[in-house]
Formats: structure tokens, C-alpha cells, sequence
């Protein structure tokens, strides 16, 4: 039996290396089907990234119009470039029941946040912190992906110092020690958030 | 990585013959070593109940000493026989970061609910309702078990139809259609309880 119901919108943030995108793939297909926000950004496609499907690609005009129009649910500046999660993202769908990840940094969950205490699909956002399980092994982690120069990891640190500071903001903390254990606890708590009556659309599942 | 943490106090309410033992034994030992909440009975021990393990079994006098005590969290007066829940079985566990599960009818749940806003163990009740996936489903399984009259189960029914009506007042619904999903749901619960800040004794979990 299937009850009818809204969806989970589930903002997934947490510094850089701490294993976002396995967890974010634990959550699409299968039994979850969980589908993506996708976020615009005005700054430019890297290597092999599908307009669409990885950002919206838009111009600084279309960023602007979208701002003025109040359509971003949260945006930021993040050295010049722009990026922004559209409304038409995820009010209609959440609404409709489909599930939604949206991978969100610290300053925009608290934007979503606060803009959600007063909307209707604000009551089905979920809020979930991925951290490493040291400091030490996060600079690890980002030391083994041999992308980054010193100056970029020691920044990347910083920052990830910064949203870790806020992990009481949420729902729920993951600390992704063993891989196998951090999904168990998101998908555990992903079944938990799709049976909470405040979800049902039903005056009687009977 | 271990954080230390307030315990889960997991209140199971549902009908008879919905499945809640199944439930129960999917929280005890393995993974998740729930500890069960034994209640006071006024009423006398059936074949193979132990004192102490089933019930507290008590006799009138010493049940009515710990109701003047305000001892109890919950009771109820069941066809003459009266039902506990003593503080001394929740408060200093869940407190100590021990999960315990309590199998409560819905006006316990509702006494505890009300007490639970004013008490700092409160704040750790989970509240998780049981139920069927039809009222014809639940009959099925009351007349499987060969164990009550038509009367009998007539009056389970009526009771089942009025515990039902209060599914909203739930954190959680489980509805067991299937056992293993139900049992998934239940444990899925549970995983995501534990990591809620909210329970987690640290300023800095890094």
C-alpha cells in the first residue's frame, strides 16, 4: 500500500572531501529515486559538466532577472561567480511528492531555512550535515585527490572549519567515518522522513 | 567514531495483531540493543510471564503507594487491572544514552507527551504508531491467531478503530503491509534518530 504524500527535500551540505557525491548516488535509483536541484550558476562549464543536467548555465542578465524576481530560494556569490537554487526546483516537485537532494552550503540552508518557516513546502525540507570524522582526516582526503595546490587545500580547510561550526543548525549529522554506516543513517533516515504523518495526504490510511 | 549521546526512547503504539512483537525483536540485540521498559501490573502473571522481565507484577497497595509518589509517567485502569510506566524505567537510561523501547497504548502515549514537554528526558521520546494496512487485514490476523471469541476480537476492533484515529499525533507511521519494509522503516528510524543533534553531547564532534 502506497499513501499518498509530499515529498523530502533533503539539503545535503558538508565541507568539500567529506564524501558528498557517494552519498548523494546512494539516494538516486533503486529504492530512493531521488532526483537533483539543479542549481544555476553564471560561472562557466567545466570539462564534460551537461547544461541541465550538472548547473543551469545562464548569463549574468538571466541571473539578475531571476534575483529581482525573487525566484532563488538561496543564492550566493562565491568569488565572482554566481549561483542560485530556483524555486521552480523545488516548490512543485516536493508539492507532487517526488523526492529532491539539493547539495547546499551552510550560508544557503540557512537562507532556504529561514525563507521555509513561511511557506508550505517549507515544512518538508530535511536538513543534513556531512562531516568528516577529524579535521586531520578531512585534510587527508583532500591531500589523496591530488587536485588541489597547498594554498587551495589550506583555504578549503578553512572553510570546511566555518560550516562545521554550524552542524547544531540541523537535522540531522552525519559523520562519514565508514562509508557502509554514513549511508545506512541517510537512507535510514530518508524511510523515517517518508513516513511522518505530517507527509500523508490522507485523513484515514485506513 | 563514537560521539556520546542521550539515549532513543522509542514509544511503539499500534493494535493487537498488527505486529508489534516482530517490531520490538528487530530493535533488541545485533545493531541496535533496545532495552525493553517494564511496566507495573496490578494484574496476576499468565503462563511463562517472569517478574521483572514481562511485567512488574505488583499488588494494589504498593501500585496506588507509587501513583501518590507521582512515580508514574503513565497508567491506566485496563477491566479492573492497572498499567505503569515508572519513571525510574526511562529517566536515568535515556539520560545515560541507553535506547529503550516502550510499548504503550495511545493514552499513554498522550500522558507521556504531555509530561515529556516540561521534562528534560522529553526531548529523546520518539513516538511511533503501528498500524495495519486495512481494518479487514487486521480482523484476518486477530482470527489467524486462534487465540480470542467473536466478542472478543469485536471489542479488539472497536478499540483498534479508535487508537487508529490518533496516528497524527505520531512522529512516525508504520504501516505493516509488508514485514521486512516495516522492519526497515523501524530501524531506518532509529539510525536517524540517533544522529540528531539535538541528542549528541558535543560542543565540537571534530
Amino acid at each position: 500500500m502506497e499513501i499518498a504524500r509530499r515529498g523530502v527535500a533533503l539539503i545535503l551540505s558538508g565541507p568539500s572531501g567529506v564524501g558528498k557525491s557517494t552519498l548523494k548516488n546512494a539516494l538516486v535509483g533503486g529504492e530512493f529515486a531521488f532526483e537533483f536541484s539543479v542549481s544555476c550558476t553564471t560561472r562557466s562549464p567545466r570539462g564534460g559538466e551537461v547544461d541541465g543536467v550538472d548547473y543551469h548555465f545562464v548569463d549574468h542578465e538571466l541571473f539578475e532577472r531571476h534575483l529581482a524576481a525573487e525566484e532563488f530560494l538561496e543564492h550566493a556569490n562565491v568569488h565572482g561567480n554566481f549561483y542560485g537554487t530556483l524555486r521552480s526546483e523545488v516548490e512543485a516537485r516536493v508539492m507532487a511528492g517526488r523526492d529532491l537532494l539539493l547539495d547546499i552550503d551552510v550560508q544557503g540552508a540557512q537562507q532556504i531555512k529561514k525563507l521555509a518557516s513561511s511557506e508550505p513546502w517549507g515544512a518538508f525540507m530535511t536538513y543534513v550535515f556531512v562531516g568528516p570524522p577529524s579535521m586531520a582526516e578531512l585534510e587527508k582526503r583532500l591531500r589523496a585527490r591530488n587536485t588541489d595546490s597547498d594554498a587551495v587545500i589550506a583555504r578549503r580547510l578553512d572553510g570546511a572549519r566555518d560550516e562545521m561550526a554550524c552542524w547544531r543548525d540541523y537535522d540531522f549529522l552525519i559523520v562519514n567515518d565508514d562509508m557502509q554506516q554514513a549511508i545506512a543513517e541517510l537512507q535510514g533516515l530518508v524511510r523515517a522522513e517518508r513516513v511522518r504523518p505530517m507527509r500523508l495526504l490522507t485523513e484515514n490510511p485506513w
